[in-house]
């Protein structure tokens, strides 16, 4: 017989009764039935009962047992009564009669207990880490995340895409957020970093010829904690194709992300319409680039119903350049507590306030109730609400000024509306790819135009378009949104060096800072670039989904905590004065 | 039509004949054949011969391209004369009339020509890495490996292992190599490490439960470079089980192994029967611990036949405690020219040379010839020739001493011997498990005992065995040897950790030396640590033997140069003062 086991904790059915068998795994619980003890035995498959009383050999060893103990035992199957089987279970119709027992690991007292679902701070958590991965729900958050990540290697494989492995010790690349730092000892007071994202590396492959590229990559930010973002590192799906367009991309990427949430999605339902939404409209519409579709609220503009009206607020505002007044309708909203409530929520995210007007049965008909009615009279009003499509217990709800001073407000506001009313659909994964990202935006105080999003991307129109007014150019960028979250990024890149310069020198860059920024990437374009785009999906937000949790350390097997640091490990830590005098380093001493 | 390709650079045959297609590529070659001009369109799935005349609307256009420009063209399939069809070549029987062509991307003048084999400096390649990559045999290396890896994750699912990501900055372990570090902004003057492998995280991840782990993982060690290891990161297939011993970890990682040889073999014998040799035989047998096993050579060890012989040097080196003298059979070495060859090989390495005897026909039949025949005479001899089995025709050499002072030679003289007489199989690979590894040495100069290989490793015996002479204590320990490679190194883990303690005190560690070092894995060892194992198998070494090159840079697709620089981005390099600040760290002057 094997030494450990014959079986797993999940294998033993009634076929197996009268058979002596032998498991390993974990005392997960113990019940003491007056001198008769029942105790379930736990691997990374399942739980058995095993049971033990004085005729057992080993009685007084197997006493002695306590939770979370890893041990062997030899016994014999026996079928349960039928009262006592457990149909929840694989191996609910047997237990297994002691006659044997190893103690492969005792166990001090527990600081966390594995059986049930007992709270216990996040500290707690992480520095016993060891015992928190046994419970429940950890095991399965854990094969899940193993589980999408083979799916979607799979799925990419299928589609004719090779893996490729990119340099994870490499150069510091200025793209956003900050970089880690390695210092380099055969070079003293030089440093490596690690990738923020193989960005330049991918594109590199597509100038090398590899056609299609894909990587469940490890990127690296040292950017300050946050609960749905790892402080140190996360990885993405990353892709890159050549000889292609934007859809192209869309075609690519929308079986694998589709094909991935119906695997896993546990039932859930999963669109497999996916609108492509300009990011002006998404703003307009949803007050975000992320927007949450299953809430079927969509803003509009009405900004003419209130024009030279008696709403003084809003008349007035309208007078200014760039202003715009707009609706959230709220269809079910239509009673005053609910748009005081909703009132009250955007006063607490910063406005003055959000004017309503909700319409109720009256006594002659409808009604249209609210101080803002009043204000403009009866005929806006109907107009406003036939623009809005609403009726009897409707309510809509008005914010007005330059978009970027409300816009943000009223996406929350609309997020809130669509849930306080139920409106929101639940156990569904609704997608759009919002595209026709701004290349440029200006600086609000200075004027100053920079890159809104990617300087990576290819503008739309070309060089051509790059001669116009920068805030007017859109580029071939794209995020996909789900459920309110950004879950993929890409870009149809620029390759040409000539357009490439041309767009820096938009945004304030000369060529030799182009060229000392990105040295690796532009110079490889002088060499025949093919036209390339691609993206990359965040594989723990992905999983944060699936797993519907909003903490991304529910997903990760061993993260930092929010101050980035590994209780288990030990890490950060002092280096040792040999290491320091190695690279060339000396640390500060703190500020007193 | 697609924007960039209908076909890709493999697709068109005879059947496509009368198409009209689009085709996106790179100019692989241009002739020009009296004012035709013939070009190979390549991508990085085929070639493609296309041909243009002063027919074309573009041909003026088309005498303009240049080698590795990547364009896009229009045109129509016609058949060759079936006298110019290219049977190498898939599309060997056709070519495309270019009748539109779109520059997606010029070239400047080539640092490094793709077409044909010329050789560069590597710096060259380097440089121009994305040059250097399109050429055939870097396309192949690279798609070799990354099938190679995909296959490896294949099979590991298939024996129901599933792949868990463990951190990558993480704590410093003291565990042989140097560490890489990465300064913490948060906590400034406090550092991350790089890990050198999962090894406590994997170890921890059988604690917590999940009985089957494995990892394509990547590894950072800070080592000086050498031309078959990378300078900063390498990878490996990492794999753990818990409740298994020995032969079960053999047994799983063996047909993985075998399969990814056979699969990517092309051809090359693949060995089914994998010996288990114990380290004392095969440094015995073979002089290393990585034997290479398509060499048929045995070295035996011969002392008897020298001890008070005629041969005062070996008779007296016997005298001396911990000698002796071995032979290496060379049967078909048997000419003084070889045998003064192979002598001077081993002065050249360093020993005061190998003594030989060689057996040739004689006048009287069978006659061995050498000086050291002569010393011991014919009896002894005759004793030997029988003992190794030679023959007419045949040599054998002699090393003796301490085996420490020359077993290294003798392992290079088996190998240098095997080589000339071609006695080494060529287009074969040939495994062998060592086992039996001892845990602990002691130097020769102080005496110190100290850990030889990993002090993870269970001693055979368990607690027992570590209160006798711990030169005595055998690992369950392992190593995969491949012709002269080592493959897979692994161990099954010591989990007690009453053992665990015992074991660092005989290498002269106390409790909290341990305890600092690797408290992370300690600590989890008290709350209930199941027996386990596993190994590491270097992917990069796989790939390397599986290409047929033994340099690691030929297998990896941005390496670092041998002083680990990536000059293609250009690192490592300055940091600036800004993040030095935030990390608390000042660079130190150069020494004048």
């Amino acid at each position: 017989m094997h030494a450990f086991r014959s079986h797993t904790c999940a294998d033993l059915t009634k076929a197996d009764v009268g058979q002596t068998v032998r498991l390993s795994g974990w005392v997960h619980r113990i019940r003491d039935h007056g001198g008769v003890l029942f105790i379930d035995l736990r691997d990374h498959y399942g739980v058995t009962q095993l049971l033990c009383d004085p005729d057992s050999p080993v009685f007084a060893d197997v006493e002695k047992v306590r939770s979370e103990w890893c041990i062997r035992i030899d016994g014999v199957v026996k079928a349960r009564d039928a009262s006592l089987a457990n149909p929840k279970l694989p191996t609910g119709e047997i237990e297994v009669f002691i006659r044997d027992l190893e103690v492969l690991g005792a166990a001090e007292e527990l600081p966390l207990i594995v059986f049930g679902d007992q709270e216990y701070p996040e500290e707690t958590r992480l520095r016993y880490r060891f015992l928190d991965l046994r419970r429940e729900a950890m095991q399965s958050n854990m094969t899940l995340r193993s589980d999408v990540v083979s799916s979607i290697r799979k799925r990419m494989w299928d589609q004719n895409f090779r893996e490729y492995q990119t340099p994870i010790i490499t150069a510091s690349s200025p793209e956003g957020a900050r970089d880690f730092l390695v210092p380099s000892r055969l070079h003293p007071g030089k440093f490596y970093a690690l990738p923020q994202a193989p960005q330049q590396f991918k594109q590199l492959i597509m100038v090398s010829g590899f056609d299609k590229y894909f990587q469940i990559a490890p990127c690296f930010r040292d950017e300050d904690p946050r609960a749905d973002r790892s402080p140190t590192d996360f990885y993405q799906l990353d892709l890159e194709m050549s000889f292609v367009s934007q859809q192209d991309v869309f075609d690519t990427i929308q079986p694998v992300m589709q094909g991935v949430f119906e695997e896993f999605g546990a039932g859930r339902k999963v669109d497999a319409e996916w609108p492509q939404i300009s990011y002006r409209d998404a703003a307009l519409w949803y007050g975000t680039d992320k927007p949450d579709l299953r809430n079927p609220i969509k803003m509009q503009v009405v900004s003419d119903h209130f024009r030279g009206s008696g709403f003084a607020i809003f008349a007035k505002l309208l007078e200014q350049d760039g202003t715009e007044i707009r609706a959230i309708p709220a269809p079910g909203g239509g009673s005053r507590k609910f748009c005081d409530r909703m009132n009250a929520f955007a006063q607490k995210e910063g406005l003055p306030g959000m004017g309503y007007i909700f319409w109720r049965d009256g006594d002659d008909g409808m009604e249209a109730a609210g101080p803002l009615a009043k204000n403009i009279g009866p005929e806006r009003t109907e107009a406003i609400r036939q623009q809005l499509g609403l009726g009897v217990g409707d309510a809509a709800f008005f914010l007005g000024g330059k978009p970027s001073s409300f816009e943000k407000v009223a996406g929350k506001a609309r997020v809130e509306i669509g849930n306080e009313l139920g409106l929101t659909e639940q156990d569904r994964f609704a997608f759009a790819w919002i595209v026709d990202f701004p290349m440029y935006e200006a600086d609000e105080e200075t004027g100053k135009v920079d890159f809104s999003h990617n300087p990576f991307s290819m503008p739309q129109g070309g060089l051509d378009a790059l001669n116009d007014n920068p805030l007017d150019v859109l580029g071939y960028q794209y995020d996909l949104a789900c459920n309110g979250y950004e879950l993929v990024s890409g870009a149809i890149r620029n390759h040409k060096p000539e357009i490439m310069f041309k767009a820096f020198e938009l945004a304030g860059y000369g060529e030799d800072e182009v060229r000392k920024r990105f040295g690796g990437m532009v110079n490889a374009f002088r060499f025949g670039a093919p036209p390339h785009g691609g993206c990359a999906a965040g594989i723990d937000r992905m999983v944060m989904l699936l797993a519907d949790t909003a903490n991304i350390r529910e997903v990760i097997m061993f993260p930092m905590n929010q101050r980035a640091e590994d209780l288990m490990m030990n890490a950060p830590s002092d280096a040792t004065s040999d290491q320091l005098m190695e690279l060339g380093l000396r640390v500060l001493p703190k500020e007193a």
